[in-house]
């Protein structure tokens, strides 16, 4: 046997406390997850089932698969129909106004969750959860802190796997070889079905500005149009440049991190926009304080490439993408978002990916990306690798 | 600018009509969708936006990214909102009876849309397009024998890539490297959300019998309670089983293939679980035809299995696996089901992967999976590695 909740009971109860809050806001009395992230967020584990979670008091873990977890709150079903008996059994009254996660769940399962509860009213609690989630603990920074080194550990690695001739898939592969040997899991969650990835992307020259169907910052055609993104199996060439960026999911929790290499010497423009880059950086650890708004900070950092005259290549050359930062952490794409018409609010414990880059036609991908963490004296950077655009040979 | 549709006017009529035929049985005017997988059966790539497939004539291309695709039926979206005047300029009547992917699609998703389209009715067509994708053409089945084709190549190159002292982790990363060398996408498409898995299982050893949370046929701790499942990063042992079962995803369609490898002499128990495994193949091979039920052939294999005093490893030992084998394609997780309660009845043209596994305790899984094409002469394995166990040493 093994005991199912493997956080500390403090730890549980600041998630699920930040949780019960915003239930209590809007009057709803308990609610059913069942999404693998947010059974990790309030377990730290995965596993096949629900967690009901009441406005007041501990979760109770309704366990389809493994057998034989056990502890507080550890319940077994064999189907959704078997939960308001494990509830009735805990003590736990049903709710009058449920919360289930609509953002997430597929319709049928809502339906048949409808069903099974009877509630006199339902309530979305996806964007709850995605709010909670925003605010990391002090233990949820620490994993991402833990992530950000062995991230950091492999992109120094780079430049020594390059050989003259390689493709770029040829060269992602000796990356993501290196980062699995360091220990990275692979999987790469994502919140949503429509976005797929399979261990990040690397992006040489003209390939960066092919459009992709994904909501990612940057482009490339891929190796099947099953999977249009990322490297195309093209020779890298002389004269352009080399964007890694890679998964950095080491703990459950991922840092976002890319970097630029380069083989032979680039234009100006390349070098003037990645230098861009990174003076929107550390404008961004200066301003991106508790209480600032999302979007004044996309602003400011579409303002600083326009008055470098780049707003062209700014996130994008040939399609553009709508935002230059994200919240990440379990998943990729959390809260806040750094976007034009963005409605949020900065708050300590954010953590957020900025990525401000540029496509320059037939040179490549410019520009950084560092995942931050906001604090009340500004935002620090996880992510420490060299920030210049590397040589290669 | 880029053609959008990618498949022959042939071979996406062919995909298009048999899911209209289905279509027309239930009454639907029209299917609207959107999942990844979906989308590439239709038109050969994955775009960001929705197919529409009225239960006539050809299908409407509704288009949100990436940029610059054209030709036939090619519509560009902002947001669903959009669809209506799409299909009033295409001539398309709105649909009375609208089918939507209520088994996928997330409850806030259909509801948004039921507001965009204002049915008469409604129904899922998850079950319709599920039926349709497991019958193969001879276009899908040629692209699933490319990838057997590499997915054996890499298996045959396992022994090489062992070293004495190695992790189950250690070995796995360098098969991965191998099968992307080969080409293999990376991506393992599973329809639903709750499984995930990266790039496959290496199980060794004791290993083999640990439980996890997820619907495949075999266990293993994994790195991170966030990623339950798989390699443990533990040395493999003498006189253990390492089990390969590794994505075979070269062509979008995918293959799913396992051999055992041995490390030392194996006990007689864990080499007779294995060549029942290989013998129920062989019964399936001949077995497996167009018409016969699929619970008959599950309790055909459960039966051998219990014939030869195996049951109690069969498909598991600590947690058992509810089915044998599994249609796939797009996905891993097709249909139909080789399971005792399994209402489906084999097709000419479905693709099965076969997984008669058996865990020994202490020593590790044993048994082999191959991909059958089922014929009205049998099944026919596109997955041609030697299936004995090889040793490593």
């Amino acid at each position: 046997m093994e005991t199912l909740m493997l956080l500390s009971a403090e730890e549980a109860a600041l998630r699920r406390e930040k949780v019960q809050r915003l239930m209590r806001d809007r009057g709803i009395d308990g609610i059913l997850v069942n999404d693998n992230a947010n059974l990790f967020y309030f377990t730290g584990r995965v596993y096949a089932g629900f967690a009901y979670i009441p406005a007041e008091g501990s979760g109770l873990w309704l366990v389809r698969r493994p057998v034989e977890l056990e502890g507080d709150g550890v319940a077994y079903i064999h189907r959704p129909e078997d939960i308001p008996s494990r509830l009735a059994e805990a003590g736990i009254a049903m709710p009058r106004k449920l919360g289930l996660e609509a953002d997430i769940m597929p319709y049928t399962t809502v339906c048949r969750l409808m069903e099974v509860f009877k509630p006199a009213e339902t309530d979305n609690c996806t964007p709850l959860i995605r709010m909670a989630r925003s605010v990391k603990t002090p233990f949820e920074a620490e994993l991402m802190r833990q992530s950000g080194i062995k991230h950091e550990q492999v992109y120094r690695k780079v430049p020594g796997l390059y050989r003259t001739g390689m493709t770029d898939h040829e060269l992602q592969v000796e990356i993501e070889r290196l980062s699995r040997l360091e220990g990275c899991l692979g999987v790469f969650r994502i919140s949503g079905q429509s976005m797929e990835l399979f261990m990040g992307n690397i992006l040489c020259g003209k390939n960066a500005d092919v459009p992709t169907p994904y909501d990612f910052a940057m482009g490339g055609r891929g190796l099947d149009p099953s999977l249009p993104v990322g490297a195309s199996g093209d020779e890298i060439r002389r004269g352009t440049t080399v964007m890694v960026d890679l998964n950095g999911d080491f703990t459950g929790y991922m840092t976002d991190m890319t970097r630029v290499f380069s083989v032979g010497d680039l234009p100006q423009l390349a070098l003037d926009a990645h230098q861009c880059s990174i003076d929107i950086c550390r404008m961004f650890e200066k301003q991106a304080l508790p209480g600032v708004e999302a979007k004044e900070l996309y602003h400011a950092a579409a303002d600083m490439a326009e008055e470098r005259g780049l707003s062209r290549y700014f996130m994008g050359h040939r399609q553009h993408a709508g935002f230059v930062g994200h919240g990440l952490g379990i998943e990729i794409n959390e809260w806040p978002v750094i976007a034009p018409r963005s409605r949020d609010v900065l708050a300590a414990g954010n953590m957020i990916a900025l990525e401000p880059k540029f496509v320059i036609p037939e040179v490549g991908a410019v520009g950084i990306e560092n995942t931050y963490h906001i604090t009340p004296d500004g935002a620090v950077a996880l992510t420490g690798a060299p920030e210049e655009i590397v040589a290669l040979l």
